[in-house]
Order: C-alpha cells, then sequence, then structure tokens
C-alpha cells in the first residue's frame, strides 16, 4: 500500500571523521523515501527550489518515487550545515536556511489521495497537522519530530501528536516531549499525549517500541503493555550518521505499508528492518549508500541483526 | 563448578534520585558473589575491616557463599562515597578511602584451589595479577577493571588482560583503553592486547561480545568474527545503579560456570543471565534486591528479555 509522506527535500553540507562532503542531496523525505521504496510505493510532498535540478530528480525517479507533489518554488532549497567531529550520535549544526521553505503551503496531488499511509517526517508541526488534516482517509498515521519543535512550538506539536498511530524519536527527545530522565515513564508520559505506539530509536543501540493500546502490544492477554527492543549492531565504520533516523524510519512505515494486516510479530519485523537500514545509511555520505542498495542486502542484512542478538 | 573470586567487599554510601543510604554493604565481590551464587559455589578473596560484623557476615552465608578467603584485618573495610543525581548511568565519586585495602596481600586457601573458574574483579591489577598466578590450574579465568587503572596503571594491567579468557567493561573503558571512538574498532584494539572473548556492557541497552578467537564466535565456519549482542530492557525504576556491571558479571560468569560445556549458544545465554542479574541489582540500594531474589524470578526476567527482543 502507498505511502504518502510530507517533510524537508534538501541540501546538505556535512563534514565527520571521515571527511567532509558539500550539498549533498538530503532531508527527512528525502532518506525516508529513498528507504521505504524498497518496501513499498512512496509519494512526496516537499518544495524545492531552483538548485534542484535533473540529478536530484533522478535519484528519486531511480527509486520509482512519486515526486508529483514536489512543488518547484523560485530561490534556494531547503540547507543544512553540521558536522559531527566529537561526536558521532550528535550533529552539531552549523547553519540551517529555511529557504523555499519558510512559506511552504503543502498541496496534496489528487493521485495521492488513495495513499493509505501516512508520514509526517520531522517539518514544522503546524505543516504536519494541515497535511493531516488534508488526507481524513489514511489507514495509519506515523511521525517524527525534534528537540526544536518540542521546546519552542509545543502546542502545535500537541495538536499532531494526538492524532498520531506510531510516533518516532530518539531518546533525548523522548525524556524531553516528557520532561523525565526515565525512558520507561518518559514514554508513558508521550503515550499519554496521544500516540497509540512509541518508537523510540537508540541509535546503534537499536529501537523500543512502547504501547498505549493493545493493537500493536506484544502479549495479546492485556496481561501487560510490554516494550518490545528491536537490537542493533555496532558498525565497523560510521561514515555518516545524518538521515540514520529518516532511514530508519523508512524502513519501518515502509515494511509496514507491504503487509496485509498490522499484528505484533509485523511490528516487530519492521523494527528490525528499521534498524537494518539506519545502519545501511551510516555507510556513506548522504544518501549515496542507500541508493546503490539492493533487496537482497537488505534482508541478508537483517537476517544477520536477526542471527546475532537471537538466542538460538 | 566452583568460582574463586577476588575483589572488594566495602561499604557504600549512596545518593541517587530515590533517596540516600549510608554504609550498605558493598563492593565488587559482594555484588558478583551474591549474583552468582544462583547458579553456581562461589568462594570470595578479599580484606575487610572490624566494621565488618555479623550482620554482614550474614548476607554471604545466607547465599552459601565460601568467605573463609575473607580476611579480617585492623582497621576499617574500604569505603565508597558516591551519587547518581544528575545522571544515572555514571556515578561522580566524593570519598574513596582504600582503609584495610591499602596493604592488601591477597591469601588463597586450599580449599579454594580446585576452583576451575576464576573472576578477577576490579582492583589493582597488581592484586589481580598475583591472585591469578597462585592459582596456575583454572579453567576459565574472567576480569573486569575501570578508568582509573585504565589511564594510571596501564603496564599492570596490560599483564593481567594477557591471561585473560573473558573482560568485562564498560563502552566507556573498551574506548578509552583502546584509545579509539568506534567501539567495533576499540573492541578489537583491546582484543589485541590478549582476552579471547570482550563483553562490552551498555547499562539500559544490554551487552555485545566481541571475539578474538573462535571458542565462543556465533559462527563456527570462520567466516568471520561477528559480535553478539544481549539485548535488556529499560527499567520503571532505576533506584541504585551501584554494583549492576559486578552484578552482570556475577550472573555472566555464574551460569557459564553452571554448564558443562562452553559453546557459544552456552554463552549467549550466559550473556542474558548477566543483563538479568544486573536488572534486578538497580531496583534496590545496595545488594537488597539481590538478597531476596529467587531463581524463578530470576528465570522469569530471563523468559521476559527472550521474549520482548526476539522475532518470534
Amino acid at each position: 500500500m502507498a505511502i504518502t509522506v510530507v517533510g524537508s527535500v534538501a541540501f546538505d553540507s556535512i563534514e565527520t571523521p571521515a571527511g567532509r562532503k558539500e550539498r549533498c542531496l538530503g532531508g527527512a523525505a528525502t532518506y525516508f523515501s529513498i528507504s521505504a521504496s524498497f518496501f513499498t510505493s512512496v509519494r512526496v510532498i516537499a518544495v524545492v527550489g531552483e538548485d534542484f535540478g535533473a540529478a536530484e530528480e533522478a535519484v528519486f525517479d531511480a527509486r520509482g518515487i512519486d515526486t508529483r507533489g514536489i512543488e518547484h518554488a523560485r530561490g534556494k532549497s531547503f540547507f543544512w550545515q553540521g558536522s559531527y567531529l566529537e561526536n558521532l550520535n550528535e550533529a552539531k549544526t552549523h547553519a540551517t536556511e529555511l529557504n523555499v521553505f519558510a512559506d511552504f503551503e503543502p498541496k496534496i496531488p489528487d493521485s495521492y489521495r488513495d495513499s493509505e499511509f501516512l508520514f509526517l517526517a520531522n517539518i514544522d508541526p503546524v505543516l504536519q497537522r494541515r497535511v493531516r488534516e488534508q488526507m481524513p482517509g489514511v489507514k495509519l498515521v506515523a511521525g517524527d519530530t525534534m528537540n526544536y519543535w518540542i521546546k519552542d512550538h509545543r502546542p502545535a506539536l500537541k495538536e499532531v501528536l494526538k492524532g498520531l498511530d506510531v510516533l518516532l524519536i530518539n531518546d533525548t527527545e523522548t525524556r524531553m516531549l516528557a520532561g523525565n530522565n526515565n525512558l520507561v515513564q518518559a514514554a508513558r508520559g508521550v503515550l499519554a499525549l496521544g500516540p497509540r505506539t512509541l518508537v523510540v530509536k537508540h541509535g546503534e543501540y537499536g529501537a523500543t517500541a512502547f504501547f498505549g493500546d493493545h493493537s500493536f502490544a506484544p502479549k495479546s492477554d492485556g496481561s501487560a503493555h510490554h516494550p518490545f527492543r528491536a537490537p542493533a549492531l555496532p558498525l565497523e565504520e560510521v561514515v555518516d550518521p545524518t538521515g540514520a533516523g529518516d532511514s530508519f524510519a523508512g524502513g519501518f512505515f515502509g515494511y509496514l505499508a507491504s503487509r496485509r494486516e498490522l499484528t505484533p510479530a509485523i511490528l516487530r519485523r519492521a523494527m528490525f528492518y528499521g534498524g537494518v537500514m539506519g545502519s545501511f545509511a551510516c555507510e556513506r555520505f548522504g544518501t549515496e549508500r542507500l541508493q546503490k542498495l539492493t533487496r537482497k542486502e537488505i534482508d541478508e542484512r537483517f537476517t544477520l541483526f536477526r542471527e546475532l542478538t537471537h538466542l538460538d
């Protein structure tokens, strides 16, 4: 089933201990859609500037991603500059230029309206909400956010959270959103804001799903809302962690959208696929590794993650 | 098979967000031996002062731990005072008083000499080495260390590492010991110093075993020295993380010592038992929770950890 994703399509200049790269194609919607495209059909809503040309378009085309919802505006695309020199787990932002994103009014092509899955990537919660309202018929809505919106745009964010089936954020964001340093208690606080399921991403340590209702929870007898943890493995070489979280979300949501049923077992596998896609994303700068990936490599790493974290 | 453990038996004054406790029974050898005692018979080598009385002795007796190797010296026992007010994952040390430990000369009772397993808990590597040399007949030797010894006693520590079958340390210690921030590369660096297997403890995220030779490695075809990761689950309430790592080591090594064979599958289960024991240790101050534990509770949590991290 098709996913519509709204979020940023951008250019990133990135410096890591492995080197630096100027103006690679990036943005949450870009990583998400390339990652999800290995599992299902993907449609993007975003805005780009005049610097987004044939070469960038070709990246989406090569993965069969529908870009009819990418608006081309006058001016420059969203631009981010950051580095990971001291800490590979946390970017230091040097510049953020909204450019064409400053006046973005998401418009949804008619051809997107039968999408059953909607992903609200990390953008202004006001925009997330507008897209959500224009797609009342979707079956499952997931979303992401970040510290900036949690700190300074909480009322708008809270409106979005109310309608989410799955929220995917990291440890720090979970603690910040709930105002609680204990992860389990923080997760409960976040679930109380609306999302039915919370997926907390732990980077190289995997991710944990917390359940606000029983639909995805591992125990069907209702005895406990136990979390589920999908482990990941540490990587030999992290070239560039940019987009790993969005790639996780793409693998996770793409896999869910590729299945007829949504069961606890399917959710578990989706978490593993999320970890797999996140791990690939880190292996090269920007989307380079994701562009060259094959489904066979994805399934091999899935098997590896399973083998190397399971008892038998 | 019996384990002999050498390490500190101490009193700890601890402050955490959950409260404070003065002079609880603590020390690496204490946590380790109570934890391991649920799996096999345990013999302790340590030194205590005149403040170690019947109440403390009773804690060891209740778990059937052999204390004939605990020397009673004039003076006070090792004392540590610390807090975890800002960060539950890292203790802030306020006072360390070596007391009777300053002149400790480990002596091994004859009745300990048939121990097949030896655990060198976190103490001065010079003492670790002396004990190791006095027990040439052991089958498996594991050990722990900490940043203090890594930074300022590296030559003595390196001598100990050469003879270890398993080294158990945390992420930060692994990176510090190898001088490399990438965990996979750091692990390889540590293995090059001698240990045949390195178990890196990640706190609430579980632990990862890295293999320097094939004896424990998951793939017996030699195609890869893949690591194995045992996940853990975040806890609702962390009352006091003191001793969690030593309790992990006790569960891990105790389970290994309880088995006839040492295979990759047994090592995986040992890692899970380590995580289980570490998680219990955090639930109360000091060794309180471990003292009241039953094997049934241990096995139930083992099953829970497995269920909530495994795909099927």
